[in-house]
């Protein structure tokens, strides 16, 4: 798909933008130094590392490749000393944010079908690598997940499109590096758009209408 | 024990109903209609994903089967338009959720003692299949596991039984689909019970005579 | 390393310490006795679980020896009775925690070097090891991990420091029953000075003057 090397460096710059926002929430949470370390490291390597379980590739990546390892403690750093500024340019990290989510997806679904996982499978599991660190994070910082949150701008589905164009392409055979790209770039694109526009999804049927517990 | 078939259907029905209540839950909380899909896929698939990571069974059922993976969509639906009437039947669904936690307390035994794990450790997976699904459901809706509170009827306990009892009918080469019907249908009847008669289990010792953090 | 007879002793030894802590928690949680068993068999087996899945070992040991299984539960049935008393010796349970930190780091160490991770990667999956029970503990009640805050003392630290130890005398060939030992001693005592002398981690740079949200 993408020659190895382009793919290593996509793949640090996900890992890095993904520990970014680990690092920030730490730092909100009031976390301590080694917290901010987990929190990055989680959210960076989560959904990869849930990906490779399921898939049987064991040991994960996140394990064999020292630079995946590295890159969150230098997040972890630059945060730690920088974090007014970093929190400054929020959207700055928003957007890497998206791109990690627009890569992501994309990675972990052609990864998933090469181990032999089905398209509908792969795509569900690309999904998952995509947004499964945010969820992870989340937990470990006991709030709600963000992803889970009617309040918060589409998240999910920029995710399932870029997956979804990668099963198609496998499936009409064209996958390569062109429709690779083309498939995370419509994913990125549209987590901009979603944040943009404040797009965000319909809550249950009436829900509006309902009156209690509005808060969790 | 059952017939491949038999099987897969009442697997279907347990992963259905399991996921109507992770879709109840997420409405409850306010979850966009992402959230309850996630919400419902995890507590239906959760118990099995677990288990099948554990004895190495990957990839997971839950990714090689795609009605497993359909089942809670459909649930989904169904509670994002009919959830107030979901809601009114509450009593038909626990009935459903507790046949859920009898068949899979009895698959997930089998399952793990036909990929080699002892006795013992067979029923001990075989509860984490039924009850694991819930578990993940509460801690990503950030609540404290209604397995754990001890203001909640018996749950484990009923799973327990019928683990042990197949597990028993192993021991002694009687395991067949008459007998695994009825180790299911001992859970099923002892969780129905237990919600009938608000059957607890017992807190700490003097537990009851402590003075405070009686909240969580 | 150890002889294996006194390898599985220090292991049960270290699981026996870890359930107490778990159960103590479900205690003040005001758990029922499910509750307490689940929070200590999690807190007591699941770093361990972890490391398993990740290095490819399944079933994971806690499903493969009874022991492991068993301990935990006597672990409960002790504090059931006796929690006044366990808590009233808190002193005593941290010291026992400590020494399960420090067996713990050592041997996660070890078991993912013998599996064929790098070195960097098995001291980090041997931190995972000594503290991910601890962390998946407090997660299932509800609270954010210990590990996270800044104002409890230093606990990864020490882990880190015993894992690293041990990864030098892997790579100076120098790892035996006398290095092992010392490595787990040098984390158990500084886990004991950083609780005597509350050492703790800092937090972000300037954190400590912002003003706002200073609880979680």
């Amino acid at each position: 798909m993408f020659s190895p090397s382009v793919q290593h460096a996509l793949d640090l710059a996900g890992i890095f933008v993904f520990a970014i926002s680990g690092a920030l929430l730490a730092v909100r949470k009031n976390f301590d130094v080694f917290g901010m370390a987990v929190l990055a490291e989680v959210t960076a390597l989560g959904g990869g590392l849930f990906r490779d379980l399921v898939i049987g590739a064991v040991p994960p990546a996140a394990f064999t490749d020292l630079g995946y390892f590295l890159m969150p403690l230098v997040a972890t750093a630059i945060v730690f000393f920088l974090h007014p500024h970093v929190e400054r340019i929020q959207t700055g990290v928003n957007v890497f944010d998206a791109a990690g989510l627009g890569l992501f997806c994309v990675t972990g679904t052609t990864k998933a079908y090469e181990y032999g996982l089905g398209l509908t499978s792969s795509a569900v599991l690309g999904l998952a690598t995509a947004v499964g660190g945010g969820v992870l994070r989340d937990v470990l910082a006991n709030e709600v997940p963000s992803l889970l949150r009617w309040d918060r701008d589409l998240y999910a589905v920029p995710a399932i499109v870029g997956a979804v164009i990668v099963v198609l392409c496998i499936r009409f055979d064209e996958l390569n590096a062109f429709t690779s790209a083309l498939a995370a770039l419509t994913a990125f694109t549209l987590r901009l758009l979603a944040m943009r526009f404040h797009w965000r999804a319909p809550r249950a049927w009436n829900r509006r209408s309902a009156t209690a517990d509005d808060g969790q």
